[in-house]
Formats: structure tokens, sequence, C-alpha cells
């Protein structure tokens, strides 16, 4: 199937290596000593493959598998094909991230574009920027004075490196990336395309016009941040924009300034974030979600996809729609209109 | 009107030359000798444009319009201005497009921004990647190994092509657009910005925080595809993600990783689709909508503007709304709800 | 709390020079000869730092700062903890932008990502482009044939300027931005990875699938318009994408073909708008909104975020919803909803 693979495989790990390392249980009758070398979909997988089911949506697409063997929770062992070998644990999915991690240990982390390791000869580096060793910086790099680059950090072909930035060790800085105004912790990864540090949009109508607001702050990504591509983060205002440790923002998100995102956030593609915005740790944003300025998300609140924020949102809770309210109360929205709707059209309604 | 115009005109055709390219028939008293150089909107075109016309919105356009010719439909020759040439045809639309790429043969592709053909030397090309003859890349690509691109294919300024892609025949690479992790067919146009390849959104949540999945697939890209600025595909999870055959994706489309769409889909500007959803063929999808993961939207199906799809969408339906339905039943909701509320204001209902 | 700053205080300005160059005047007991070096939200300020408060959601912060100095309106000098310095105007947000931009007159408009001015030995600049003493050009931009561009103007790293574009005075073209097929004013700013002038989505369905339109009209942007990072603005199809003079444009908003806008208008992130709808003067569009093609939304018109335009707008009003209608009659059919839904699930309704 990948006859053109980019990730190629390995010697594999055992069955009972995989059990191992993940902590699963091998499932009845399954080899210990047969040999794993990829991951793939149900439907994709061939013998050497690990796959993993957690959802009946896909229940055809087990009973039809060529998979080697596949990972499932204790509840679904029972629908499992006769005779497919099983690794069994109540958190499949968990297992099967660390399988993948442990079959293609290159593919854990973004590599350079063009293939190559060290300095390129043909970035441009400001002779007052340090680098420490063991950087990557590839072609056509744009580094500025005072720059900072802590060691094992890799920044892509065509990236910009404002003046002054400094970025820590490991961090992956893709390719056309641009960061100004920002310091970045240890472990980030900004995926292609990612604009950091941009004025954010500031203007007060004035008898000649709008006026440009001055833009002071900086933009602030601590450790273990991943930024997908073409998401924009402008730097704060009259405070820092801060992205939170270990937090992952998908692509063509935009984070306006002055926003303060906690610890451990998840904020899924096209969101937008207004400006002077607080979420708390452990929040997750669905896709295409709008939420008004000078808000508080609060910790662990959750809000459903394509919705729009235009209150605060207390701790733990869930939330959606437009305006966003509680999931309950949204889903009854949608069904009393759907009921009044059909009503509508009923014959008894005509003969009213 | 276009004193500085970067697309120039030519010798242009006469009416008997495009009634015979396009299969329209010269409008009455129309001469076949006229000569048409351009093309342009009825309210900007002048004695040498060709226009067209099909649709009431722009009678008035029509009325004032100082075009050449206007090419119109049967049923709509009785609104020509008197002594208006026209060329007549069931098919207007198609007409004027086929037109107008005779007319501006040198508009129909992208062609490189700084102008010049050939391998600047100031390409960052690897030793290993395989270019055909008639290849052109402009100033500032980065280009990996083992990359291989076919002939007639330019790569834009800026561009980056990561270790390994491989790029068919005749396709434009648009400035600064990045490609990693991805084979693509010929005649294919990104745009600039596309970012193509990079890691989906996939983690799993652990004891110490969101545990990254590997991304091991690949996208693929096949012929006669075109992606618009600043869209992002990022590559497959555990399958590849793939783009078919004359598909056409408009500017900030985001698609996740494991999404397949069909053939001669057409994907308006800041859809998101979310991962392993599958688009069958001639799927049409308007601009801003949201699709959740692992759907299917079947072959020939229509998803309005602004929508949220949240389940399976059947072969040829006409869906719009959150969450999306039958364009019908939405449409009566909406007319339901704003009937409901009108009613809610009248003085009969402070009344009761 | 700035230890590591990218916009350094200067001597800073006396209440009494803030004072005269704002308008306003010096609250009770204020000293005019105290020393002002920065500005900063109520929660971070310092006593150098003026601050600002024009919203009850700040009050508690007002109450605790630290701030040297806070620009009130007179009906909220009550507010101030007692003693605070004030500056005490009716047009506190205006005043407060004009303070920022005399205390940090570099912040005003972007510099150089990479610190240095003149033109870079390492930027690609065709022999028949033409710059006017005093523009700064980056490392790897590329500046196509024909190309013109003002005194006072940077075009950013990686940049690329398309064959033929003009670009006129102290305009900013950010890191990583193309632009073809324009004409730009004086004083225009684009943030990193704008895209101008690409082919717009046009395509018509023939026998053999889709068939791509020409698109043979520029880009006009007038003087005084800001673009934010990673927007995009196809150019024309039969005439020009204008964008009118002091219009700002947000982060990712996408402006299709022949789409005019008009002045002074203002259009928050993520919008879309779609092919030849023109708006005119004095728009404000909140953040997320789709606009239909072939729409006009007249003089002074404003447009809830999140909301979907379906048909024109009239001059002055205040649209909202899906589809846009007038803000009172989208809120008032939510409350409608929001109470049929509520009655719906009451012990009463239970019992009909």
């Amino acid at each position: 199937m990948h006859e053109l693979t980019f990730f190629p495989r390995g010697d594999g790990l055992t069955l009972a290596e995989l059990a191992s390392l993940t902590g699963a249980s091998l499932g009845e009758g399954a080899d210990p000593a047969l040999r794993i070398a990829g991951i793939a979909a149900l439907s994709e997988a061939g013998p050497q493959d690990l796959s993993f089911f957690d959802s009946k949506r896909y229940s055809a697409e087990l009973s039809a598998t060529r998979a080697g063997c596949v990972l499932v929770s204790p509840k679904n062992v029972g629908l499992l094909p006769s005779g497919m070998p099983a690794l069994v644990t109540a958190s499949a999915a968990i297992a099967f991230t660390e399988a993948g991690r442990a079959l293609f240990p290159g593919a854990v982390l973004p590599t350079p574009a063009t293939g190559s390791h060290g300095v390129s000869l043909k970035a441009d580096i400001h002779r007052e920027a340090r680098l420490e060793d063991g950087v990557t910086v590839e072609a056509f790099a744009s580094i500025g004075p005072g720059v900072e680059i802590g060691r094992g950090t890799i920044v892509g072909a065509g990236a910009v490196i404002g003046a002054g930035c400094r970025i820590g060790r490991n961090c992956r800085i893709g390719s056309n990336v641009t960061l100004t105004h920002a310091l970045v912790g240890d472990r980030v990864i900004l995926h292609p395309g990612v604009r950091i540090g941009q004025d954010g949009f500031g203007y007060t109508a004035g008898p000649a016009g709008l006026v440009k607001a001055v833009q002071i702050g900086r933009v602030i990504i601590q450790d273990d941040v991943e930024i997908g591509a073409n998401t924009t983060v402008d730097r704060g205002g009259v405070r820092d924009t801060v992205i939170g440790e270990g937090t992952k923002i998908d692509n063509q998100v935009q984070i306006a300034h002055n926003v303060r995102i906690g610890r451990h956030c998840v904020i899924v593609a096209q969101v937008g974030i207004s400006g002077s915005t607080t979420l708390g740790d452990g929040v997750m944003i669905g896709g295409q979600t709008g939420i008004n300025g000078h808000l508080t998300i609060a910790d662990g609140a959750q809000i459903a996809a394509v919705s729009s924020v235009a209150g605060d949102v207390p701790k733990g809770a869930r939330w959606g729609g437009t305006p966003a309210k509680p999931v309950r109360d949204w889903f009854r929205e949608l069904m009393t209109l759907s009921e009044l709707a059909q009503r509508g059209r009923s014959p008894r309604k005509t003969d009213e």
C-alpha cells in the first residue's frame, strides 16, 4: 500500500514488547512473539500492522480487517473477528499512540524539510544572534540581532526570527514561519506558515479616520506548545499574549492581542479568540468556534465546534451554540425548533 | 480603464471566431467581423469587450452597458438593449469562460511571480533531487533530497519542497508554499502560502498531559487539482489524505488528516473538514462550512455555506444549517422561528 | 514586569504634556510634573504607567491598580481609587491611543524583522525594478521586473513582489508576503503571510470537468490600508478587487475576486467576503462573518460577528444572525427560541 513511504518501517516490536510498553495484556491465543512493524487504520492494515478499535462506527471495518493485531478495550473483545490477535487495555487509544511512537521514532517530531542538520550557509544569521551548539537552520531562514536559540532546535527554510526573540531547546520552527516579539519555551512546535508576534488589531476612531494603537506587548509561548499551520497569534497591546504549557492549537486558528491561554488546552482548527480573553487550564474549543473579547473561559470548560461564545463560561462547563449556553439547553433549542417546524407542515396544522 | 494592466490584450477575435469557438450563434444584426479584444463585467465593458448576462440582478447594468457584445441565453435575448450585438447560447457562462481563455491565454495558468523561467541560481536544490528539463524554480525555493519534478512545472519563490516529494508535469507551486510528505499529479495548481503535508492534529490524554500521535501517512493530490492561497492540508495519520482528480479548493480551507475527497469536488473558502471524513465525487461545499470527523458525504451532495455537518449526507442531497439537514427542512425552521418571533411582538400577543 | 522588552521606554512625558497632547484635563490633585513612561492594562500597570478605564467590566482592576495615572471619562471619575492621579476626557480611548503613540514612536509602524534598513545583498531584485531611495528590502525577498516601490517602504524577508506591481511610499510589506497583480498606495501595511493578487475561484462546469476561468483584473489597495497576517485577497476576474482608503482588515480574512470595499471600513478576523460583493464606506464586519456574493452592504452598515449575510444591507443598518437581519429581529428570534425551549421542559408542559 505504502510503496512510496516517508516513514520507513524498522524491525518492529513483538506483541510481548508492545504489551509491556503499553500496559496492555495479550488477547486469548495471541502469539507473544508475533512481530508488528507498522500502524494503520482497520481498513488499510496488513498482517504486520497494529490497528485499533474504539468506536462502533467502525464495526464493519473490524470484521474485515487484515491487521496483524488490534488494540481493543475489554468491553469490545467480543467484537473481534475469530482468531484475531489482540492487545487488550482500557485505554486503547493511549496505547495505540504509544505503540506508534515506539514503532516510528522518526515521526514523533517534524524533521528538516530539506533533510540536513546544521546551519545552512544559505541562511541569513545576524552576527549578534546566539545559537547554541546543535541548532539547525535551513536555507533562506533569517535570524535577527539579539536572537537566542537553544540546542536541538530546528529553524525551517524561509522562516524569519525577528530581533530579540528567544527560542528554547528542541523546538521545531517550521518552514516559512514568522516569529517576532516573542519568547518561546522548550519543545515548542510551530508548523509551517505560523505567524507570531505581529501587531494586534487595535484602532480608535478619530476625526481623520482610524488611528492605529501601538502594540507593545509580547507573545509568550510556554514549553511543549504545538501550533498548527497558518495559525496567527498577535502580540499583546497592553499586556502579553500568553499560550500556556502543553497547549495544542490546530491549523488556521486566530489568537488576538492580550489573550491568555492556560495549560494543556486543546484548540481545534479555525477557532478565533478575540482580544483580552482568558482561557483557564484544560479548556477545549471545537473547530470554527468564535470567542468574544474580554471573556473568561474557566478551567476545564469545553466549547462545542461552530459555537459562538458571548459571555463568561464557568469551570468545567460544556457549552455550545450561538450564543453559547450549556449543551443541554442548546440541544433542547435545536430539538424544539425542529419539532415546531415539522408540526408547521403537518396536515393537522393546515386544518386549524 | 486598465491603463496599467497585467494581462495585455492581443489582436482579439471576431464575433464569427468567438461563435465558432463557443458554439454560440450570432444575435440578430451582429456583425461577424466585429473584433473583440477583452472581457469585462457589464458595468466596466467598453466597445472592444465581450461581456455576459445571466442574472436578472444585473438587468440595469445590461441596459446601460457599453460592451461590444454580450453573451446571453436565448431566454434573455429580449432583455438586450436595442442594437446590442449578442452571442446567443444556452450555456452563456461556459461560453464566456471559453472566450476568456482564448483571448487571454497568458492568464490561464499562474506564471512565475518574478517573470523568469528556468532554474534560478538562487534556489537551493539538493543534489539528489531530480528535475526534468523545462522545470522552473524561482529564487529562494528549497528542494530536498529525493524530490522528483516533472517538466513544465514551476516552483515559486520561497517555496519549500520536502524530502522525497513527487510533483508531476505542468504544475504550478506558488510562492512560499510548503509541501512535504506528498505525491502530486499533473497540472496541479497550489496558490501562494498553501501548506501541504504537516502533522495532523492528534493527541491522546496521558497522565502527564497530551501525547502527540505519530502521523505516518501521506498527502496524495491527483491530477488537475487546484488549491487556494493559505489553505492547509495535513498528511494522514494512519491512512493517506487524498484529494481527487479535478477537485477545486478555495483559499483558507482546512483539510485534516486522513480526509479523502473525491473527484471534481468544489470546496469554497474557509471550509473546515475534520479528520477521517470522506467526500464522494462531485461534492460541493459552500464557504465557511464545517464538517465533523469520520463522516461520509456521498457523491454529488451539496452543502450550503456556513453550515455544520454532524452526520452522513446521502448521495445527491442538498443540505444546510446547523446541524445540517435537507435544505427544505432548514429553510422551514428559519421561517418558523422568524414567524414565531414576529408573532411574539404583535399587539395581539400582548393582549393574550 | 517587562524585564525583556521589545519596546524600550524612553524618558516619558509629564502629565502636563500628556494633557496637552490628548486634550484631557488633569484630575483633581494630579501632579502636572509626574512623569509617565509607559502604557499598560490596569492589572499590569506600575507607577510609571498610564492606564485607562472605560468599561465597568474592569471596575475591580481599577480599584486595585498600581498605575501612575488613569485616563477616564468625566462620568467615571467617581470610580477612581482615592488619590489616583487621572487624566479626564470624554474620549479616553482616543487619548490612550494618542499617548501610546507618543510614548512609543518605535511601535507605531512595523520595523524590519531582522533589524537592518537598506537593500540586502541577499534579496533578489530584478534589474528592471525601480526602487526609490530609502527603500528597505530584507534578505530573500524577490522583486520582479517592472516593479516600482516608493521611498520609506520596507519589504520584509522572504516577501515576493510579482512583475509589474506598484507600491507607494512608507508602506510595510511584511515577511513572507506574496503580492502580485496589484497596485498599492502610500502608508499601506501588509502583515506577514498576506496573499494578494492570486487567481480568484472561478470555474464553469464543462463536459470534461470544471474549466478554470481567466482572472484578468487587479487588486487596488488604496492609501492607509492595513491588512492582517495570512489574509488573502484575490485579484479581480472581470473587474478590479478594490480596498478603499483607510480600511483596516484583521488576520485570516478572505476577500474574493471583484469585491469592492469602501473607505474606512473595519473587517475583523476570519471574515469571508464572496465574489463581486460591494461594501460602502465606514462598514464594520464582526469576526467570522460570511457575506454572500453579488451583494451590496451600504455605507455605515454594521454586521455582527458570526453572522451570514444573504441579501443587500441598507445604509447604516445594524444586522446580525444567519441569515442576517436587523439586530433587534435577530435577538428577538434568539429569545423566542430560548423561551420556547424552556417552556418545553417545564412540568406544566409535561402535564398538557
